[in-house]
């Protein structure tokens, strides 16, 4: 599966795996596409130093790529502090309440909150930047917004692409005059931040809005029939990342929450701003319909909502409250019926790209095999 | 493009076109395709009679099909009048309110309303369907809900293919314990009608939900690279409606309703109860706004929403009210640019699906030509 992109890159196929795993990012890099390990969850430069040198020396010598979230619009002297305190006592007291509704113990003394929404502040963001420009990394993406000018010339002296994810062409603009080389067409079934325009209309739509830079499709692809129908839309790669959460290697540490996603159908995700004060698809829970509830006192924009949430977050997955707990994931988890291994996944997919592609010659009339079913 | 159930057909091309417009469904007929004209807008079997006639005369002997709205839960002896009673005061005041905040006049006295509703009752789509019997109709589509038995029954012995629209795989499932023959993938992105389900996973959900049977995709597809999306994604055709809306056959009747489509962006239509009581995708104007703004009343349920916006939907479109006037159409809608002929679309349609998988040959190395952009 080759496109220019992909031979730019040196990959074997055109499928871009997003994950905040390294043994998963390094599992599709070996497998023949690139993965991209998302940062958001490094507090530390050190930790995600140490992860890094971890996919150095595990990905065989393969091309990798990192997922970090620059927010653009830059505040100037504003701490996390000052942000905590813009936060009004009546959402906390909600949080505290809905937490005591599903009888969520506080977190032992000493544990700190795992869940950290500081990735998302541009000054994290910039000290995990100074650690990634000292690895080889490929493929450098922005989840929200385009990055700052000052950062895609660094990657581009460092020889790496910059990548950014775009639910419109209005976005896609934006991130094109920001000097970016792929944009990533982040549909509306995709899991995680993300508009409202399906993949099937944004991705060809995004094709012709920043030709001649190459689109990913995203949102909406788990199978190679899905891969191929990106590919048919115009993309030169496709770009998935809920696919990945249940495999052997995810170390998602909660058997609770692989059950629910091992058992959830297409329709129970929800686009909710219930996470981080943006639209972001997820697994539907009492969370989320608290959050979503007209009654209740309703979201804080970001990154007020993220402050508010991340201890929250952090006891309903230490204590797997099963009600409440959820992760960003698209609406192909109804298709994640099975932990497999990375290779399994990915050998699926490249098996059924070809497959949906002889089914479409039959259908063109181009195979000696006549129709199809 | 060939499937098993294009062949059964006996038509050239695997894509379905839905339309209100009895020349645009001929032409599509002609070009190669399944017309398939939507029954709804008739008030009398008489009118409908007319242009099933004006059908046979103008289809040069090409198959067509037709699509009639039967909501299976029947109501004993529950007439108009008594619907129209169950409709609050508060309602017909805020319609009012609402038309004459835009200077909407009323309609001329003796000008009976030519939107209407009722063709959604059983009564009125049960005497359409004794009309479609004496017509060599080739499918009977459904578009709300599984067909009665007893239709399905008649149906099949005039010798037509029955089909019903889904938006998940729960609606397939009872379609086909009803005993219809194809099942039509309708994505969240999708004119009308829709549920939450993107096309790009609700059409393989559905094609191993229901398999043997064939589904055909719809939502999202207006050109020939999302007819090779939705054929990747293993449905045996495509289903298309908006598209034709701005073709030059179309009897919209209003430029100014033409040039807001030509205008529309994909951003530009939004899933709202406003019409029908029923999430229907639609381009979004004052009218969706009013109807979705929480301090407004809200939306009445199915049927009463419909018989209380009927007359109002009327007097917007005869006096073209600008920001009130919509149509139902699909996100598709920003790439209907210009007005062009039925043919020229569907050629189009045809030469863009060779193009794709041309495209898609060269990125599986199947092709001389080496990788692709």
């Amino acid at each position: 599966m080759q496109t220019e992109l992909s031979q730019q890159l040196g990959i074997e196929h055109a499928v871009f795996g997003f994950t905040p795993f390294p043994a998963v990012a390094a599992a599709i890099s070996r497998a023949g596409g690139l993965g991209v390990l998302g940062a958001v969850r490094y507090s530390t430069p050190d930790d995600l130093a140490r992860d890094l040198d971890w996919m150095q020396a595990h990905t065989d010598g393969t091309p990798y790529g990192l997922d970090v979230v620059m927010p653009a619009k830059k505040v100037e002297g504003v701490t996390e502090a000052d942000v905590e305190a813009m936060i009004p006592a009546g959402h906390r007291r909600f949080v505290a309440e809905t937490l005591a509704r599903y009888g969520v113990p506080e977190l032992p003394d000493g544990e700190a909150s795992g869940w950290r929404i500081t990735g998302w502040m541009e000054e994290v963001a910039r000290s995990q930047l100074d650690v990634a420009f000292d690895y080889p990394v490929k493929l450098l993406a922005s989840a929200l917004g385009p990055p700052p000018a000052d950062v895609v010339r660094r990657a581009h002296d460092h020889g790496m692409l910059v990548a950014a994810l775009a639910g419109s062409a209005r976005h896609a603009a934006h991130h094109v005059a920001a000097g970016i080389d792929v944009v990533v067409a982040q549909g509306y079934e995709a899991g995680g931040h993300t508009g409202e325009i399906a993949t099937m209309v944004l991705t060809p739509e995004l094709v012709r809005a920043v030709a001649p830079l190459p689109v990913l499709a995203a949102g909406g692809i788990g199978s190679g029939e899905q891969i191929a129908a990106g590919l048919a839309l115009g993309a030169q790669g496709v770009w998935l990342g809920s696919i990945w959460l249940t495999t052997e290697e995810a170390e998602l540490n909660s058997p609770a929450l692989t059950a629910k996603l091992l058992a959830a159908g297409s329709g129970d995700t929800v686009r909710s701003r219930a996470l981080t004060g943006k639209p972001a698809r997820q697994l539907r829970t009492a969370w989320t319909d608290a959050w979503d509830d007209p009654a209740g006192p309703g979201t804080l924009p970001m990154p007020l909502q993220g402050l508010l949430v991340a201890e929250a977050v952090s006891r309903v997955q230490r204590y797997e409250a099963e009600p409440l707990l959820g992760t960003p994931v698209g609406q192909i988890v109804g298709r994640m019926t099975s932990r497999r291994s990375v290779q399994a996944v990915f050998d699926d997919l490249t098996t059924g790209f070809e497959r949906a592609l002889d089914r479409l010659e039959r259908i063109a009339g181009r195979a000696a095999t006549g129709t199809d079913t």
